[in-house]
């Protein structure tokens, strides 16, 4: 089983360094692991940005699964980016999973960074006067149901661990269930 | 042709006129728009949040295109929900269309919110360290390259419209889009 590894990882200053820490626990586990970065870009280029989206599309269309980081990036919710990914790879009928190492739902982290009120009806409402969703998830409800429906539920640790960007115990927890699933598929 | 209208609209106190204004734009290009709040849903059951997610599943299964509504949400960034819609829908082959009433480029927006600095070799960093994209696009390139690929360019306004969540100029914009695509088709 080949598995796209998602997330704002690549963003890190020792992205590459988790990279090949994310593909020898998808070795381990037996199964093998394409990162984003794995694909060369000359990122001097012009056109390096669309060399990177054409990369990691092809690295898409080749796997059997994503693992997703929806660790909440820039904000209270997961990186675009990855978010876009975990879309494509659903609307492709692929195996989705993915973690969050932060295990707080959404409303709460919202009312972290802006000023959330409860207006008539008790419909809690941000600043801008948005209803902030409020279902009990740790993030929009379209990832989350996803996973439930296209994969497995999403995987957050108990407490928020010390390195929220470096820890890979509920990544390795995604690992294990692809595993399965391509075991049971081969059975 | 149908096109799933999706966007943080939803979460608007007036989300249903605004819903009503979209469709009713639709209609005047001879297309249909199929607007998210139209499945009925009852919020208050226990599983509400997994009948939208299905509502909108469908919706988007039966739609031969998308309009995402990507102007940033609670962030530098789109709308989390919407994002995985985009993506969904690349995944599946239909035309992939979208707008942003911000006209900003993402490094700037990112800048407004966090502090970003300068590390070695140039690239900018956000106070968590992590990089920020910085290739002159208005928001992560996963999505800007998918609409440039599988649809059409972003939509912006030369200039931020005085209220962003409800003009919808740009959005017009990629329903003429839509009805050009779809009467070549039918040629």
């Amino acid at each position: 089983m080949k598995i796209y590894l998602a997330g704002p990882d690549v963003f890190l200053p020792d992205a590459i360094e988790i990279g090949r820490r994310k593909v020898a626990i998808c070795d381990r586990h037996g199964v093998s692991g394409l990162y984003p970065l794995d694909n060369t870009v000359d990122l001097a280029a012009a056109d390096a940005s669309l060399a990177i989206f054409k990369g990691n599309e092809a690295m898409m269309d080749a796997a059997d699964a994503i693992i997703a980081n929806l660790t909440p990036f820039r904000g209270p919710s997961a990186d675009t980016g990855t978010v876009y990914e975990l879309g494509y790879m659903a609307g492709r009928g692929r195996l989705c999973l993915a973690y969050s190492n932060d295990p707080a739902i959404y409303a709460e982290r919202v009312a972290r960074s802006f000023a959330v009120t409860k207006a008539g009806g008790g419909n809690l409402i941000d600043d801008d006067g948005l209803t902030v969703e409020n279902f009990g998830l740790p993030d929009n409800l379209m990832m989350i149901h996803t996973l439930d429906l296209h994969g497995a539920r999403l995987v957050t640790p108990r407490q928020r661990p010390a390195d929220i960007w470096r820890d890979l115990t509920s990544f390795e927890a995604c690992v294990a269930l692809a595993a399965d699933r391509a075991t049971g598929k081969s059975d």
